[in-house]
């Protein structure tokens, strides 16, 4: 049976990645969307379960020991991570799965699947993704300083990634799009296809 | 300024990759197709210019010596090559080039440009294409074997193409939508937009 693919969306925050993941999602397509478990306190309305599976420091290390999360990342003290059971089971039978995670994490799976498909999301310019955060008028300036001096290392990575998306004002449902299209293209691979000559000369069928 | 892509549709006699390619040439994209030459004989309505170049040995051979081909290899005695003057002058200003060659040539391209796109299209099984060539009609029981022959040796290098595409019987406008979608994907490919981070921190724009 054909496996599904790994596609990994991360891009800094004021990218937009939430909203187009969602929108990906509400498409009703083939895809599982990967519920990271994390030791940071829920925010706002998100729901154990749905937004992150809030879980305890004790219970993060547990977990990593138990060889149970396929990626885990630490930032600012907290461990972010994708459990296996998120994962390998969609993946087996055929379903792609999109998780929405970090670069360090991105950085992981590729090394363990090289036919998983990283996306980074990124507003045009450093400037908008400045304006933007600034823009929310939510938090500290040192809030800000942070994740823009984060969103300067990420890009640092950019060469990493398969793909890039550039979600710029009023383009979300042009990313959605986007990302449909490079992930219909994926199953025309023949790296994803490696019985294909097989199936091909068999004429049985 | 952003180069234009190469594109190489391969595949058997049988599979339907000319039809394919002059649909898509139809649809007024941003491609050129690339006219090979050849000092095979023109058959039927073939067009000098149009079909091929159709250029004597001599000045095939002097074209080699000059580094006029891009690609070139040989098949029954006779010349095929993708002069430079087809793909280059494009390519730099920006137009995506579709090459219709065959798998030696396609390495060659490989070899040149790794950001080249190689297509193989195929029908859905070796007993369709067998059926497809032997319902033309017209060719001898000993040209089929010859083509049948090549095609077994064509899918041994299908791991060698980044994507294939199955033409089954009435699929040939889904085949040339699935390479228009694979087409616009490449420009999402970070790999074809390494001076991105440079003018993501530009702030002049």
């Amino acid at each position: 049976m054909k496996k599904g693919t790994v596609f990994v969306l991360s891009g800094p925050a004021g990218s937009g990645k939430s909203t187009v993941r969602e929108r990906l999602m509400n498409r009703g397509l083939n895809f599982h969307y990967s519920v990271s478990d994390t030791t940071r306190a829920p925010r706002g309305t998100e729901k154990n379960g749905v937004d992150y599976g809030f879980v305890t420091k004790e219970q993060f290390e547990e977990g990593i020991k138990n060889g149970n999360y396929y990626e885990y990342a630490r930032y600012t003290g907290e461990y972010y991570g994708t459990p296996v059971s998120q994962l390998t089971p969609y993946i087996e039978r055929g379903v792609n799965v999109i998780l929405e995670i970090e670069v360090a994490g991105a950085m992981q799976v590729k090394a363990k699947d090289e036919n998983a498909v990283l996306v980074m999301l990124l507003p045009p310019s450093y400037k908008v993704l400045e304006e933007r955060l600034r823009g929310r008028g939510t938090e500290s300036e040192e809030k800000i300083l942070k994740r823009l001096a984060r969103a300067k290392e990420e890009i640092q990575l950019f060469d990493k990634y398969d793909y890039f998306l550039l979600n710029g004002d009023g383009k979300i449902d042009d990313c959605v799009r986007q990302l449909e299209l490079i992930a219909e293209t994926q199953q025309y691979k023949t790296k994803n296809n490696p019985d294909f000559p097989r199936i091909f000369f068999n004429t049985e069928e």
